[in-house]
């Protein structure tokens, strides 16, 4: 029985991350970030699933970071661009160094926690821009969280090298209802079926012959 | 000519840090961080010298990270242990993957500001209680940090290998002004001389027959 953290976004690929920790029969608990976020609104997600499965989650509004960052879509007043991951356009939904902040709290709440690992649900689609999302990076953090405090941590990205349609499939052979989950960049009513989110969204459903269950615009 | 980001916590050992940054010719600017620490008062001593000196620098509020934590006498309501570094006390003072956290964040700055090198005060004296000190640490960071982003940036701590003695005798040669720097881990009106911090303090300006400036309870 090991003590899980898994950091949870509200997103389809750490949705279905919880799911495979609980049924791995460890402790789990989970924790969330407002780092700035539009798309925000998944939080909201992450509530209601957690509350549901009576997980002990936490959510904690990190948002006055973002006025260290400039230029990215993700969480200033610029456009999230429409398209696909590999389209040029999408960098500017690169938060810096993301990943590595959330994760250094992560471990942070992990050491009060008596927490032993750190999951997160980065995935090899997300490689192509985002460099925090690569098999060496995970490695790296995991080098450090493991002498960064008086216990180690390890640092786990199960699905590092999954695409979304594979961990989709997972999630799928588990009959997980994936309405309960929100990917879009743009944090309106609807999914706007637009940006590269919703796309690898999308497509990861049709390559699983499965509907998705969220309305689009 | 290396754009350098100091994340100066307005100590003595970040401020001779930055005074050593000043000297080296290379592009500066600073960062600081209020995260709940009783002793923020040390952030006006970082305003001061900043605007003193017209260097660029940012202090960012990332206090509500502070629910991550629990038992740290530095953020928490527990009292301040009284003593040495060495005391097993002492350990009370120790802010969960604090060093991680405030790197990350720096870092993530660092790629906004098109910044190559991230230094920071950590010393030999830390190492005894904080494993987040440490030169293993910090080659690790390091490691991660030329590879989390686009563009690689380095972490350096000049004073790793260090005692704040020999810190605070690079800054007396400099003939720096120590009434610029706080030091005490109670945000009081004075220092009060009795904290692990104002111990260590007292000690090195005592190795170097030298009179602290700041005025102590």
């Amino acid at each position: 029985m090991t003590k899980i953290l898994v950091v949870y976004s509200g997103g389809l690929d750490s949705f279905t991350l919880v799911n495979e920790a609980i049924r791995s029969e460890n402790e789990i608990l989970t924790l969330s970030f407002d780092y700035g976020q539009k798309h925000r609104k998944e939080l909201s997600f992450v509530e209601r699933f957690c509350l549901k499965e009576s997980i002990e989650y936490k959510i904690v509004d990190v948002s006055s970071i973002k006025e260290l960052f400039q230029g990215s879509s993700i969480t200033d007043e610029i456009d999230i661009p429409k398209g696909h991951y590999e389209d040029d356009s999408m960098k500017s939904t690169v938060v810096p160094n993301r990943n590595m902040i959330l994760i250094s709290l992560a471990l942070g709440y992990a050491v009060t926690k008596e927490v032993e690992e750190v999951w997160f649900g980065a995935h090899a689609g997300d490689h192509a821009i985002y460099p925090d999302c690569r098999p060496e990076f995970v490695e790296k953090m995991d080098a450090v969280a493991k002498i960064a405090n008086y216990s180690p941590i390890a640092v786990k990205a199960p699905y590092i090298s999954m695409s979304k349609s594979e961990i989709l499939a997972i999630g799928l052979e588990m009959k997980l209802d994936y309405s309960l989950t929100w990917t879009c960049y743009e944090g309106k009513d609807l999914a706007c079926g637009e940006c590269g989110a919703c796309h690898e969204r999308l497509e990861s459903f049709a390559a699983n012959n499965a509907i998705d269950p969220l309305e689009y615009l």
